[in-house]
């Protein structure tokens, strides 16, 4: 008897032996995938509840591998300023204020967004991780969590720097927590907010708990080329090479400003490369050339960035733009296909969290993470291909189901494990009045 | 005694006098808006139907300035492909065997995806368009409609072809019809594909009765070059400008390669650029440079073109990308804010129609033309900002409410004037069999 069986699903695997499987049947048990095939097989003896899809999509559900998720909190708050003013004007003084219940609170309803939009899983940099931790514990859903080190002055000492204790209880108390949704990543912010020594014992830690370590990497020219110029020429992703940070599983967001050299440094490190479309083009940090990347054999996942600098968290519009801007600034067309697009958000990025055998692809064996998109709506009408739909027409409001570890987490816009109105009504009691 | 009056709304008027309002009224009587006010007037007398806005959006509908809107039934059809292939072995053959029937049903579910994601009016180039008109005209949509006429042989007789015989029927039939929701274009296909003898013919229609011109113009590199050396050096600009095209108002779609030269001939003689973010990007034609064309004086405008290239009729996308494109190409973050970004798709939109004097704002005397967006998803919360998040956050999915001269098409999933089962399963029968 299986917990669920989904049928006459249109089904996009993601799993290359067969990427598309028509009016097919998903099968889910024990919170895995039984089987993701066209018939039922022969040891099918029902199941607890079983979904129609009528035709709908089924697809592995996306993974966001570059957010900051509480700053949802700071959705248009400010827009449209120069990337100095914006930060330190801005931001910075407004985060300065935001008390653990604010980043909670959040966390809470950017978690709800995320789910409604179809993403399974995400990799987050910010503080209070722990206290997001639980959040993440109790909405279901799978994250990376990390809090990036910045060490700007001489006299940094580890164990009064709140990050570094974060990151140390992370590691200690919530790797593998949550039947495995959750994992504590390693993380150093950027080259240019601390010094080497800081990031080789950031290095030491990913080593010892063998977590990912989560970067900035080469977001804007002007930190590369001031890289260079303390440096001797070498790049932030030379210096990170050099000092032994990439002899463990990196994930490096942004990667727009890449040389020749870097590209060739992360490909042969396993660096996983997180494109941020909508954020680069919007703080004006540039293009990152993901097709070039792509053909160097760089691991290219996407992510929304956080919510001040995007402001959503719909990773379908990043699966979109990848793909466009990689057709627009190549002049060619057939760059980035549309199953291509889908892999950044899925295969891609289940790599880049250190989950490539558990998630982002629907085979038997894996995590039950995936989602349904209701294609019955006219702009999704008719369906000549389920990935072009997906990548090309799809919003992340077509996301009708949910579902991680084979537990339901959002269903025709309801939550399951969320009080939507509770959720919105404590981010404007406990994090509004701090931002205006 | 209004027809409607909706309260506790968070006004976006796109009227420079006073653009944001916020818990504001809005008073609507015999399809015209009487009042858009901080405070009801003393003249209220109250109103046949009150809606509570509960703080949503309440914005003018947007005007969705290049498109053709039957090619919804090509959605997904063919992607990924180069140009030359895409439009010569893909698009034209099963474009070649689209009945009227079929076109008729594409354009009703276009339509319907319009009114879903919030365009009140359209600007439309493609075949069948009397029969398009009677579909406008029963929807309760504006569109200025348009069939471009292509003249690639030597005897061409305009009283043979097919798109110049559509065209008159549209000037003399169903300009100004439906109340004046439905207005005839002129329409050039694009220089290169008609010598400017039929140009002139096209232009003096226009004069005649009145009408905008519709053409393409210098969406990729090739046309404009082909055309500098077919014609001793003129860009497609400077010859409509020598053949006297621009005299009349014209409204030029893509402006992808533009000169220094024709950007300044576009701004003296008041043609409008309808800007097609998505479409430029995913055929690979490039990124038009609007913040460059705005700076010039040119009126722009946006397009969502076919929805074979796009795929999908959500302008929101494009207003979003628009500004996104500006600042990640200029290197600027500060280029088309969020506001300016909104004005493309509606005051600009107005203007490219011909209808800036009765759409494209929410101002006492106009058609009460008007969108609601509901802000109580998580993607949308904590609101800080109307104008951002209508430009950043929104998606055409939280369209909850969109009226045309003051009478509702769309509300919350339902069409007023749509059968919307019975229009997809047409598109299924008429336009599908068709196509693959």
């Amino acid at each position: 008897m299986l917990d669920l069986l989904i049928k006459n699903a249109e089904i996009i695997t993601m799993d290359d032996a067969a990427p598309i499987i028509s009016d097919g049947v998903v099968g889910i048990s024990g919170g895995k995938l039984e089987f993701v095939s066209e018939f039922l097989p022969d040891s099918y003896a029902g199941a607890r509840r079983v979904i129609d899809a009528r035709g709908n999509i089924v697809m592995p559900g996306l993974i966001n591998t570059h957010t900051h998720t509480a700053m949802c909190v700071l959705r248009g708050f400010a827009d449209d300023y120069r990337l100095n003013e914006w930060l330190f004007e801005k931001i910075f003084p407004v985060e300065a204020r935001l008390t653990r219940e604010a980043v909670v609170a959040g966390v809470r309803l950017g978690i709800a967004e995320m789910l409604a939009s179809g993403t399974t899983s995400y990799s987050d940099m910010y503080s209070n991780e722990p206290a997001s931790a639980e959040v993440v514990a109790e909405t279901g859903i799978k994250a990376n969590l990390s809090n990036g080190v910045i060490a700007l002055s001489d006299d940094f000492v580890f164990e009064n720097d709140r990050a570094w204790r974060e990151l140390t209880t992370l590691a200690k108390n919530w790797h593998g927590a949550a039947n495995g949704r959750i994992r504590a990543d390693a993380a150093i912010h950027a080259e240019y907010t601390s010094p080497p020594w800081v990031w080789e014992k950031e290095h030491a830690i990913a080593a010892e708990y063998g977590l990912v370590t989560h970067i900035h990497l080469q977001e804007t020219e002007k930190e590369t080329e001031e890289c260079r110029q303390r440096h001797g020429g070498l790049s932030p992703a030379e210096m990170f090479l050099k000092h032994g940070i990439f002899d463990t599983p990196v994930l490096a967001a942004h990667c727009v400003h890449l040389s020749e050299t870097d590209m060739r440094i992360l490909a042969e490190k396993h660096v996983t490369a997180a494109h941020c479309p909508v954020s680069n083009l919007k703080l004006a940090s540039g293009i990152a050339n993901i097709r070039s990347m792509i053909a160097h054999g760089i691991n290219v996942s996407l992510g929304t960035d956080g919510c001040a600098s995007n402001n959503n968290h719909d990773l379908f519009e990043e699966i979109k733009l990848a793909a466009l801007l990689s057709k627009g600034t190549t002049l060619d067309p057939t760059a980035i296909p549309a199953y291509e697009a889908l892999k950044l958000a899925t295969v891609n990025g289940a790599k880049a969290q250190g989950r490539e055998n558990e998630t982002g692809r629907l085979k038997a064996g894996f995590d039950a993470d995936l989602i349904m998109l209701d294609v019955h709506a006219p702009h999704l009408q008719p369906v000549h291909s389920p990935a072009a739909l997906a990548a090309y027409s799809c919003r992340g409001s077509d996301v009708c189901l949910t579902m991680v570890q084979g537990k339901v987490l959002y269903e025709k816009g309801e939550y399951k494990t969320i009080d939507i109105e509770r959720a919105i009504r404590e981010v404007h009691e406990l994090a509004v009045p701090l931002v205006r």
